[in-house]
């Protein structure tokens, strides 16, 4: 009997549970979603038991779809998730905060305080919005008896195991993107710990990624009806979407269009630049190098729930995305730049924000949609140049997933402004796919996660750019990469003056 | 019998024709649209026949509502009209080709080209899209046969003193919009005329605001019931405003916020800066100094139009102008710099284009329309300070008409962000007012325009400024006056690409 392995995946909103087997194929799949809080402006937080319910959810839900004898085929489980997020636990394993999320943004000035060239270098990992480093110290600083009454300080990853087998153990791959590893070394940086104000000793235990962290207990084997099954310690989500396109050769990206953008490559030694971050990726000794835009379907969505029909409550409208399409390559002058979230690579600048530039009375609502999309396919292009001047090979073949990918339109705009071809991926869930890849290396039915990935992934439609379209981006992308320089100081004012103004 | 006079405004979209006594009272008023053509995208055009059936119909509509005692009781008609729009007639006095209107860009190669400050000083209107001159200039080199089978080459005034009269009279007051002056002088500048390419004896007589050009002809007389009608020369509608709010103070300025907004003093001597552009007033010898913006509620129809719901066709919207009304002052750091239409004081910028700085995921569709307003109120302040740079005196109320003065929540805003008290003007249609005060002067019943224009001004509501919003606007504005500077070249690359693209 062939076997099948159980790909995991806590995000941001949900957790998916995706049954699969040696070839890539979806026998059943469950979610169950997360709530996330807003305390205050900018800051993102969850409560870390929906992580673990969530995941009991979403596998119940799929097992249950399985035929008895299906059930018997399953071996092994993988675990991925959004990446960055921590929680505080107590000896009893509760939380003594909320979790604090990649998305929250609270720790603008640590960052402009602790951010070093220095802390880059050893970590990979420029300073960021996103980066767990930097809220850790804000915690330290604002809450100080979080880390000091702290037994563990955990990531997703190490949460889900402890659940599955009541082991408390994080991958290499996920807790790396926690900013406190040294990356060369791959474990964590005393330095980096320090800084964050927690002890190495409150941190989770380390297995590697395709590693297997021990048994599914019992009580919860026998609940979901399945036999000796093994959790495989998974990697972080971005990654783990980069082994379930199996982009793992150079010149092959993968491209998540989902709320966020994010672009990686994988690479066999360490680099670090400005143009990217570097993170552990799924094959052992290997590293991601990766572009994030904060912002992705996020503002196509926002856009919409804001300036289309309000009938419509933000909905996907094939009208206006038909409008969208007439509308000339450039829209005719309006630029976006899309740090709706601000911007990471190539600016790292917290402060950033978005503006719409060259408006005429001409402009429609088609053009101001179509400018949001053009806007995120220039700054990829600007992540995709970044790559290679920061040592990639030049990105010839991007692999695309995620919510954004299903658009035409997009695809094409991607497509034409970069001028690298596009093959949509046909995994619905690329990240899953990733851990349960690593899941079938860790019962050895593969020998490599590079194998398994390329053996699992489906890849469909292909979009080529068009030449002439090409060509008319180049000279818009040219004014495109002025912006942001230009802008620069007026955002930074902007937020001077929300400070004073006790707006922020 | 006390006596009536006829203001007549013919505008860009409508002529319109008010009988008014002589103490401001309105008895019946007329109104016929005028289309305009777009032949390219941004040119203007008008059929100048329309300028004369539209008055002949807005008069005939009004007198039809008088008693024939009122309609005895008519002694003059005075003339107001759009300015800078000009049309060139053969010897039947028939178009040769459409009129060129203000609103048209046609001629951002030959601004650049022949706009100087020696220009400036010499007519004290600075190089600009909505100036005669160039657009003369442009016709020379692309259709030199016009002016070379030209008979006459006249503006609005004298196209309808001519329909009223039979005499091709301009005023000075409305001649100098041509940009063909030399100002200090009140009269034709052969240098001017002849960068434009016409010649002196192609242009109009001239009568200065307030003389009589002649007998309503006779044929029309008895058409419309009327006995013993003189027609008065009159003046642009920008001085006529001034004039319909009896702005002729120092430091009391006049603003209308319609399709464009038009804030101006008087002077009673020439000064040129780059901060306004000096017109000829209609108190003799007298000048008006004046700020232009392009966009005005043409732009919070644009965005109505564009992104509010689409079922109200860009129709006022209470709904979205409450929702406005409830977001803070300064839109947290949205910031939107309103040259959808290009820029006019002081940077005099035929290539700048609109922009929207500071967009955070937290802002709302009434944020980015309340943004507009304010980015025209910031504009506006930008505006009055620069005639206080310019000489004239520092601005302490605002006479407002127009579409947009309507706007509780506008008036507020313009009023915080100026931090100068306005005062509406109750009386709708101004600048035909400001025409009426003129013919009062030119049957003896006033002794002059500024005596005229106060017996017969009504103020209505004023809105004073709030202390704290003003404040807070002040730091915006810090901000604000930073975003064009920042901008300006982007603008210039966007323009350059678009040529490049043959987009324009």
């Amino acid at each position: 009997m062939e076997p099948l392995v159980i790909g995991i995946d806590s995000s941001t909103s949900a957790t998916k549970a995706v049954v699969i087997d040696a070839g890539g194929h979806v026998l059943a799949t469950g979610r169950s979603r997360i709530e996330f809080f807003t305390p205050h402006m900018h800051q993102y937080e969850h409560d870390p038991r929906q992580w673990w319910s969530s995941t009991q959810e979403a596998v119940a839900q799929a097992v249950a779809q399985l035929s008895a004898q299906d059930r018997a085929r399953v071996k092994a489980m993988g675990i991925t998730h959004q990446r960055e997020t921590f929680v505080a636990l107590d000896e009893r394993g509760e939380a003594i905060r909320p979790a604090i999320l990649w998305l929250d943004s609270r720790a603008g000035e640590q960052i402009n305080r602790l951010g070093s060239d220095a802390v880059h270098e050893l970590s990979g990992k420029p300073a960021d919005t996103t980066s767990a480093l930097y809220k850790m110290a804000w915690l330290k600083e604002h809450e100080p008896q979080v880390f000091e009454r702290a037994h563990l300080v955990v990531d997703v990853h190490a949460y889900v195991a402890h659940g599955l087998t009541g082991r408390w153990v994080s991958s290499t791959g996920s807790a790396d993107t926690l900013n406190l590893f040294d990356i060369a070394a791959q474990t964590w940086s005393p330095t980096l710990l320090d800084m964050a104000g927690v002890r190495a000793e409150q941190m989770p235990e380390l297995a590697k990624p395709g590693e297997v962290v021990g048994p599914l207990l019992p009580e919860l084997a026998a609940q979901w009806g399945l036999e000796d099954v093994v959790v495989v310690a998974g990697l972080g989500d971005g990654q783990a979407a980069g082994l379930g396109t199996a982009a793992t050769e150079p010149g092959v990206a993968y491209v998540n269009i989902g709320t966020s953008i994010v672009a990686g490559v994988h690479a066999d030694e360490y680099r670090f630049s400005k143009q990217y971050r570097a993170l552990v990726a799924g094959i052992p000794g290997w590293f991601v190098l990766e572009s994030v835009q904060n912002s992705g379907s996020v503002l196509g969505n926002w856009f919409r729930r804001e300036f289309n029909d309000p009938a419509l409550e933000g909905a996907p409208d094939p009208k206006l995305e038909a409008a969208a399409a007439q509308v000339p390559a450039g829209c005719e002058g309006l630029l976006s730049l899309p740090y709706w979230n601000a911007v990471q690579a190539p600016y790292w600048d917290p402060f950033a924000r978005g503006a719409v530039v060259g408006y005429g009375s001409g402009h429609t609502r088609a053009h101001a949609y179509r400018s949001l999309l053009e806007g995120m396919a220039f700054e990829l292009a600007l992540n995709l140049e970044g790559l290679a001047r920061g040592g990639a090979a030049p990105v010839r073949e991007l692999r695309a997933v995620g919510g954004g990918s299903r658009s035409a339109l997009w695809r094409q705009i991607i497509c034409d402004v970069t001028g690298v071809e596009i093959v949509r991926s046909e995994v619905e869930e690329a990240s899953a796919q990733g851990a349960a890849a690593l899941a079938f290396v860790g019962i050895g039915y593969y020998d490599d996660a590079a194998h398994a990935a390329s053996a699992m992934a489906h890849l469909g439609e292909r979009t080529t750019p068009d030449a002439k379209t090409h060509d008319r981006y180049r000279k818009w992308m040219g004014v495109h990469r002025k912006i942001f320089p230009a802008l620069q100081d007026i955002f930074h004012d902007i937020q001077d003056v929300a400070v004073e103004l006790g707006e922020l």
